[in-house]
């Protein structure tokens, strides 16, 4: 048992965010009807394939039951209802208003179930003046106050890069997901009285949610945070350095004691003892010297060697992990974070645990399948869960 | 009524993730208490300050109850046994081993109250060979792959930025707040039944579950995800590009259509009938040339100029929003996504509304009342709630 076993959740959603909300609440125990077009998700464009199937999908689409409709039609739209009478929520992230002119609009969803959770993703929202521009995960990066500060302060003329992830998209499922199943909890409460809602969740609100706190600031003050690149102006020293071969180190060498075991650890012990360092205020302000000399000796090492000698001195540090680190790392093999799943479409691959754990669970029982081929499911959806007399079968 | 109206948590959290992930709780409705030590949160100390209070507080610690506590003598640890007893749920982020050593570990919890949510938040989870390293949300980032992609590749000496923001806790926090409730969920179906759990969430997987379809792509073809900096490698273009202010213009402008809007509106609409851009396959292979010819129109206007003729001709696009475009921005005001907020300790403050939003419920009526100071709430929370014949008088 799962904490969302019986949860019965439909997914209007393509590419990212409705998709990995789903993926989330799945990987919960929510049994998740994906909706696809017959062509399948676009998605499953994005990236390589192996034997002619997206690799991404294997962990993008795992434990959910995948149909084909074509919501355009009558017989689509008839489906997709009768899907929406046996659901407990939805999740969707198509563009406002499109739901809508496809005759699936939440007050037609709520006809055919009136306890439904409706949850829509979309880039800026489902009203303001922007809710009709199309959505990029960069504009919500870029709008919602974080491409600005994943920066160097002025010291490039290289633009900030993006996260190389889809940040934006990620953050909204996940909010989405979260929302979802509060809905659900709520509505549950109030027991046989308990009603659906509408849900709107947008990128840009997703990252700008996590600016800290600037706003107040800006608003009290008029300050404006200016990127820091991979520095902390208030703590020292805390940056990244270069080794020898190429790679990274991270390094957060800032408490006062920490410090000093930095110091010994690089052979500068007297850097510690010197009244320019004392305080985290004066190693702020003096930080050019010190992070040189934490340069100079990274420099004569390799990542792996530094970050294991800083690790004995038990200073906090890690090299910056390619996927290969994090596939091959002990301590996320010891944690099954990385795990063997036999996937009938691509042979053995390798996923991601779920990135949230609960007693007497092993991770691995938390990945009951991986991502099925379009419509594998039309069959067991349509024929059993919403045959005549099954157990969906409470409209029209 | 908001979602979580009702459900009650205990927070025993401090800094970042188990407190970000109480404070979105709290937005969705919950009774949160939030446990401090006498002298509060040291997260009330970062950050600037206003009539000697924390500014972020005001937004970090919002619809919480705070009760100080000294959690090292039996009087502390007796009460927060009397409120694990009233909680339906509790977030901690101890470092791995301290819950225990206070005589409050899970299993001393699950006696008070065995339908207690239990989870707890970690650098690197409960188990496993880094569990009792040091918790740092720069080496989240680092460890759980991202730092190595937020970055250009080999192109300059400078190191890969951080994020600006402490993602890594963010992520962390995200994911606790959803297990939670859908624990709770889940318990609350069974009924009477129903028992507590103990979750495990940490930093390292938080960031690592966000890698997209990496690590299968690692497992089948050995493959490792490289940074690209502000381009995606499979799309063009789309890449960021400096403006006449010293700003940053990001542009999404890779499909067929998208494309030649773009070169019309930079006035080389010859570029859209070139043989070399006609697909995105030729766009990617010969992307120099377009990023050149787009950077030389962005150079010539400032951000807002550039912007606004990008958008007249239907090209997404944005300027990099600094913490005062968001709060300026007529998008985010008509949204209600920057909301003035009476806080008795600072004057009025800008909040962020909660990044989700209900049908029927204003995103103001989502926040209820700013971050209280330490203890504020010490005496209706042990005197009413906790007094004798109160509602949370379950146990000892």
């Amino acid at each position: 048992m799962l904490p969302l076993t019986g949860l019965k959740v439909l997914e209007l959603g393509h590419y990212i965010a409705a998709p990995f909300a789903t993926r989330l609440l799945a990987d919960l125990g929510a049994t998740v009807v994906k909706v696809e077009p017959p062509e399948g998700d676009p998605q499953r464009g994005w990236g390589s394939k192996h034997n002619g199937h997206s690799v991404w999908f294997s962990v993008h689409g795992r434990n959910k039951l995948s149909v084909t409709l074509d919501l355009k039609s009558a017989e689509g739209r008839e489906k997709a209802l009768r899907l929406a009478a046996w659901a407990d929520a939805l999740v969707e992230n198509f563009r406002p208003g499109q739901l809508e002119r496809l005759g699936l609009g939440p007050e037609r969803l709520h006809e055919a179930n009136p306890r439904l959770v409706i949850a829509r993703v979309s880039g800026y929202g489902q009203d303001g003046p922007y809710r009709d521009r199309p959505a990029f995960g960069a504009i919500g990066e870029a709008m919602g106050g974080l491409r600005h500060l994943t920066a160097h302060p002025g010291q490039t003329d290289l633009p900030p890069p993006r996260c190389g992830i889809s940040i934006s998209d990620d953050l909204a499922g996940m909010y989405a997901a979260m929302a979802v199943v509060s809905a659900c909890w709520g509505r549950d409460r109030a027991g046989a009285e308990g009603k659906g809602t509408v849900i709107d969740v947008d990128l840009v609100s997703s990252v700008f949610s996590l600016m800290e706190g600037m706003l107040p600031e800006y608003g009290l003050f008029g300050w404006v945070r200016q990127p820091a690149g991979a520095a902390i102006p208030t703590a020292a020293p805390t940056n990244t350095y270069p080794c020898a071969d190429g790679k990274w180190l991270c390094v957060a060498g800032n408490s006062d004691l920490i410090f000093r075991r930095l110091m010994a650890a690089i052979g500068r012990p007297e850097l510690a003892e010197d009244p320019r360092f004392a305080t985290n205020a004066d190693r702020c302000a003096n930080v050019a010297e010190l992070d040189a000399a934490i340069a100079a000796w990274t420099r004569g090492r390799t990542a792996a060697e530094a970050e294991a000698a800083l690790q004995r001195a038990e200073v906090p540090c890690s090299r910056l992990y390619d996927i290969r680190d994090c596939a091959e790392d002990p301590h996320f093999r010891a944690r099954e974070l990385v795990m063997e799943v036999e996937d009938p479409l691509l042979g053995t691959v390798l996923h991601p645990a779920p990135p949230f754990r609960f007693q007497g669970v092993p991770p691995r029982a938390m990945v009951r399948w991986p991502g099925p081929a379009a419509g594998q499911h039309n069959a067991a959806v349509f024929g059993e869960m919403l045959g005549e007399g099954g157990p969906g079968r409470r409209s029209g």
